[in-house]
């Protein structure tokens, strides 16, 4: 019992891309192969241990980028896992999590050992990582009904359609548009554009910006104050 | 730089108690005072080091217990916070808390080293503590908004008086009676009793209880499910 415990960092990182065949946005996460016992060749989530010198945050987006290349714009503490059976030896992980647009993920090929999967069609997870992510599944789709958290998927300027379909990808369920445009039009959360969407098979649409002015709902203490 | 990082818990425990002098609810906090450097008397959030045979939750149940006495119905976790510099040497505090309600604190007497703080006028917090507090606060006011977390702060059965005097004595300001009874009459946050209130100086009202198949808002992959 005179071990120490180990301290870890874990991402979730969850990104809306189009299906090949259908073109409907999916949620998909990057995912690592682990190359060594316990779980040696199961999927796990990117992580890594704490360094001394670095603060948490930064030890999570550090092993982020060396294991899986993604550079969030920022990360949320999603919560601290620390069952003390939940690893061979006792390790307790802070799990950080982020929304990724399309900018962040474009330049990351998938990997032998680095796979975007989708989050409802892949393998079983080592350790309790699929725990974790159900629960980073439930707190985003919690979060879409209070916050302008599904921002975060989209480019900087996008239509009400666009949004609307980010929505629906979180929520897993079709949304009424008419109603969809009077809910967000009831709030702050999106400031439109003078410009209109061109191109693609639909007619010009208003595009719109975030609210500079509103958070990404509750970014933890560490958030700009 | 082989030092390994200790790990701690501490507890943020948030209760309403009648101002003795006006009667109203004021928000107070269980402090602790230090008994050795660094900080040396100065006052500071219960808690104590993770034990390598104990979850986060038990560590965080028992260090409140063993300083404080309280015995909370819930804990729920707060934010690891582990910034480099935050103590002499690198310790991440995973930190839990709770609202109780009035028989939780009831037997917690004040002691020379152990004090019921009101939050709004405390000594200065060793560590990083007031930070932590601080943090607290905000995501309890944030909470009261979307969730039923004040009825946390309530006996079993209560009247919308009292329902609205905890999320003012929260908010820290008034709130307007009838529209507050119309807010909450619009959700399934409260269900009526067949009881009405009995004694003191107002006339009798209907006691409601909470809704027990509403959770207290996020509490966590811990929860029961």
């Amino acid at each position: 019992m005179n071990e120490p415990i180990r301290l870890a960092v874990s991402t979730v990182i969850l990104a809306l891309h189009p299906d090949p065949e259908t073109g409907a946005l999916v949620l998909r996460t990057p995912l690592v192969r682990r190359q060594r016992e316990p779980f040696l060749d199961s999927w796990a989530l990117p992580g890594g241990w704490v360094h001394p010198d670095e603060s948490l945050e930064a030890s999570a987006a550090t092993s982020l980028l060396d294991t899986t290349g993604v550079r969030p714009r920022y990360l949320e503490q999603l919560y601290a896992f620390g069952d003390v059976d939940r690893a061979p030896s006792r390790v307790v992980s802070i799990v950080y999590w982020a929304l990724v647009g399309g900018r962040e993920t474009i330049a990351v090929p998938d990997d032998f050992n680095v796979r975007w999967f989708r989050v409802d069609d892949r393998p079983r997870l080592a350790f309790d990582h699929d725990r974790i992510l159900e629960y980073a599944l439930w707190r985003l789709r919690n979060k879409v009904s209070y916050s302008r958290i599904a921002q975060g998927f989209l480019p900087e300027r996008f239509t009400l359609a666009e949004l609307r379909a980010a929505h629906e990808a979180v929520l897993g369920r079709p949304l009424d548009p008419a109603n969809f445009r009077r809910q967000i039009a009831g709030t702050d959360q999106v400031l439109p554009t003078d410009a209109m969407s061109t191109g693609g098979r639909h007619r010009p649409a208003r595009l719109y910006r975030t609210n500079p002015a509103l958070g990404f709902a509750d970014n933890g203490p560490l958030s700009p104050r």
